[in-house]
């Protein structure tokens, strides 16, 4: 089945809160593509955070499969923050320390693919907060407002 | 991990052949994205079809899920044409006869996915093309040199 697409939105498919569970985040919509398959156990999600928004600082036991599809922006890998734009390729692997920032004045649009079921995510604690912080620039990528 | 995008490919990731089997296809390319990981038991590849090639005209037990990210074409699904262009979702079923065509004098690329165990694409016989080919507008697709 076709489902055209027209200005980051796609036919039949809602545009949905990012989030329901209270997580902090900004300015984030989710749509989700593909529910699974018969022999394809995942979800192909499109997440796009607004100009000046972000997705939720979290890290989980399951992998997430990134691929960007719109705009530019930067992320936070672990202890790494890198520069993304359209077409970059990420794997996120279990238990890394990951969130999304639309810094470059225009939104950011990546596709993530999930196993279906997988572990809720994890909210830093304060402890985990000072520990990445310890790096200024990890610091300032967290704090950017 | 991240691996930045430039020109329709992924660093470190390699320009493959389409097929290695033998079957018709003309002017594409493959690379592949992500292999599978401990949670996601899939691969997700990148195919790209130079203007005026063709994918397999094929069909197979399992599922694509397919997403263009450059260019425009036409495509066959079971017995349907559509025109495709970038953004537009697509979900191939079981045993659905598809074919991609970049038509428009541009590249056509997409996305897809696939479970890693697969089973082998089947080629369609004297008597599919014939059936297929009842439609006259599915026997001009598929004739198209």
């Amino acid at each position: 089945m076709l489902q055209k697409f027209s200005a980051y939105q796609w036919d039949g498919i809602d545009v949905l809160r990012y989030k329901e569970d209270g997580s902090p985040f900004r300015d984030v919509t989710r749509q989700v593509l593909f529910h699974g398959a018969p022999d394809i156990p995942c979800e192909w999600r499109y997440f796009e955070v607004g100009p000046g928004g972000y997705s939720t600082l979290e890290h989980h036991e399951h992998t997430h499969w990134v691929l960007i599809l719109r705009g530019s922006g930067r992320c936070l890998l672990g202890d790494r923050i890198a520069d993304i734009s359209f077409g970059d390729r990420i794997e996120i692997p279990a238990w890394q320390w990951h969130q999304f920032r639309a810094t470059n004045n225009e939104p950011l649009g990546f596709l993530c693919l999930v196993n279906q079921a997988r572990d809720k995510v994890t909210l830093p604690t304060e402890a985990d907060l000072a520990e990445l912080k310890k790096d200024p620039a990890i610091k300032q990528f967290l704090e950017e407002e």
